[in-house]
């Protein structure tokens, strides 16, 4: 049995949660009109991206804080709690102040004083497995993360790296049982940027909810071919209501895929 | 849609197939009871090794013609098609006299004498995709294949090496889809050999199928503890029955699993 | 030709550095007799970590301010320009007011507020490839440095993940004349952690010499068994002196370069 | 130390080894051409396929028995030893009849029929590493082939798979002290498959030999522009008497080793 990590009603551990948006917020519109799509698919978080990893100072930024304002509306118009990725341990309070959950992305799962931040308030947690981490890995940060009173800890598979490349990473879904032998944290994976092709999304999506994971995390796109970011991978608004019905299916069945 | 290849009645791309077998023909009276086992269970096939990949000419050889003898006399009592491995393209006559579709294993995928040989005849092939082979390199070397006139080709994902310690290597469910864009083979997995651990095989298997596997082929064992190769990732007999069941109840569901 | 980047007078780009010192700063005593033997050892450089990336809170964490102090004085007293991790951004000004140069860790090679905060400053930056980075990436992580106007960058390889388990990671060493091909940084290398076994320093030492790399960094210990960290893959202080006789040698007699 | 491997004078652990030719022997005046400049170079052996591995039935598929009789005129006109790859266990026979050493490619290095073939000969063998073989699974190939009574074995480091994109392969070059520290083996490198990119040839062979091999093996062509297989990692046959003099200097002379 997984622990239960609550937000706001949204139940990691104790219902299938598919977290669905954009990659990046890139304008209150955008996000207002996709969450308007994601809350009538029957997913039941939004995500959105408002300080970005830059490669570049000259790529897109993120939006900062006017981001997180709008995604914190859109949220609450819709009934949404939502999940933002944090960078900076400066940008700790800020963030804290609009979001329900925070997002550790893949390039930090060992920063350790992102973590430590983290690990000292109560604000729950979506801690990405580094695209180079083993297993066991992921699972002491999260155990770092906790070391500090934090319990409210939801893992999340993105893929690991290696030689294939027609895929952008390899989605390890046998991560998910091995994860929950050694741990009680949910696990939900990102199809998404675990493949990077949105035509594998739904499969792969289907294929983590019947090896036991928690939920999944979708990017999804209004209009994938003018993203200002990975819209090779995001789903059109329309597909995501199909995928979350095609997983709500999958779960008539009492199939014990856990791992014993 | 797959091309269909039928082994004397049991159509890949038709049916979600089962395999199930030992590692290793050890005795007659061995792969007799495993062979009834598997009947029951509801599996459609049986595998079981006679010439077997040494690392050392001081380990299990394999029983060779005899065990070759057994595996045949336990398919036809059972009402069982046969698959085993072939490694030698000059024990290649032996090996077609007896079995109904030929493996070609992992460390044998760009073995070009070997698949040449087979590819001349009609015998089917179940083709294992190197542990460190694309997605790219598994199809060509099925291209090999059919190109000297064989067109009765199965694929198995069995896994690819990884720097995660966790499992045995590292199984890529995404492959599945990709390989299904990109091919009208059926494909299979094989997720004992993929993941290398008994406890992980049923939620693998089960997620093979929700991403749109043909099949799978599983290791069994009537007493792992005392297999003379890879008991650890082997199901006790008893368990393969249970989880034949829920595969087959997970098909109830039409999810558009395939990668469009 | 490389850039030339000066750290108080040793010119990376100019001759070939040898930068040695210990995992983590422990005391006063150690860093000062540590700092002797590089000193006497004809090494140009002194490097400790004082900040360590822990995975757990009840690990050693370094000593912080004290430990750079003892850096300080260590590297003043025997004319050695010293080199520290930054894990923080927060740590910043306090890490630039004594140290000549600063390292960024593999893990955080795409730490962009890390890298922002040091591109606005003119610092010197040894900044490590990571172990799960291609040379394009590295680049671009080094490039996004310079974009805010810091141009004293030296690139360190140490290793990247690779299934190979007889070795901590794997040096890359056709990264040195890949990266140089690219650009014009200088390159050294970290046989250290890219072996993680000290048999195997001396060895790759030499060869990142010979493939054309413009310095090694050599973790050494005058007690590796007792070291608080990383105490397999130093050497021992009287081993360092021979090492360096070795690479600085090499354009001019014959060293054994097979590993003893 | 390592054992001695006499191929008709030239002795793999007595001396630095260069072994020189084109990937496949393309007619009588082509190796012809090319032995001569391998001579004048001063490398000590003769390399060149006859057997090709191919992907495609459609693809060039090697000479076959008159390729080896041209290698072996060639070999013989210059005073050179020859090394040419086996594939199948059946063509076993007629490559003995011709070559002085067989080499078993990285797509075998587990091919347990063609090794055992071997092993019960006396004919030394080349083996190389398998692109995803561990060197603990290497020297076990190695072992294999010695436990049938030939003890005439030189290894060949060429490359392992990663993510690394910018080369072919990562040329792995601590395996060459580990390997020796795990056996007496004589352990040589290919840069050209090892790298993929003829510019970075030079550097690596410079490498290997500082790292400890016991030598090299070059693909030199003398058109590499119109190679009928791998051109792209070729020498042109007037750069290898250059690359031959740095190897041979590097114990005694500064040598250039930056990539050009």
């Amino acid at each position: 049995m997984s622990r239960l990590v609550d937000i706001s009603g949204v139940v990691f551990g104790g219902e299938f949660v598919v977290i669905a948006g954009p990659c990046s917020v890139e304008s209150e519109e955008q996000i207002d009109e996709i969450a308007k799509a994601v809350k009538l698919s029957g997913a039941q978080m939004l995500r959105g991206g408002v300080f970005k990893p830059r490669t570049s100072p000259y790529s897109f930024q993120g939006l900062g804080e006017p981001g997180l304002r709008f995604l914190r509306n859109a949220g609450n118009k819709y009934g949404l709690p939502i999940v933002t990725e944090l960078l900076d341990p400066r940008d700790f309070e800020l963030v804290a102040r609009f979001t329900d959950m925070v997002q550790i992305g893949s390039r930090n799962m060992q920063n350790h004083p992102l973590l430590e931040q983290i690990g000292r308030s109560k604000i729950p947690i979506l801690l990405k497995r580094g695209m180079n981490s083993t297993v066991e890995e992921w699972l002491n940060s999260a155990r770092f993360v906790e070391s500090f009173g934090n319990e409210n800890i939801v893992l999340c598979e993105r893929g690991i790296r290696t030689f294939e490349t027609s895929t952008r990473n390899t989605l390890d879904l046998s991560s998910i049982p091995v994860a929950k032998g050694l741990s009680d944290y949910p696990v939900i994976t990102d199809p998404s940027h675990g493949t990077g092709v949105a035509g594998l999304v739904a499969p792969l999506s289907i294929a983590s909810k019947a090896v036991g994971a928690d939920g999944i995390m979708i990017e999804v796109h209004s209009n994938p071919e003018n993203a200002l970011s990975d819209g090779a991978q995001a789903l059109k608004t329309e597909e995501l209501g199909r995928l979350v019905v095609q997983v709500n299916n999958l779960s008539a069945y009492q199939y014990p895929a856990r791992c014993s």
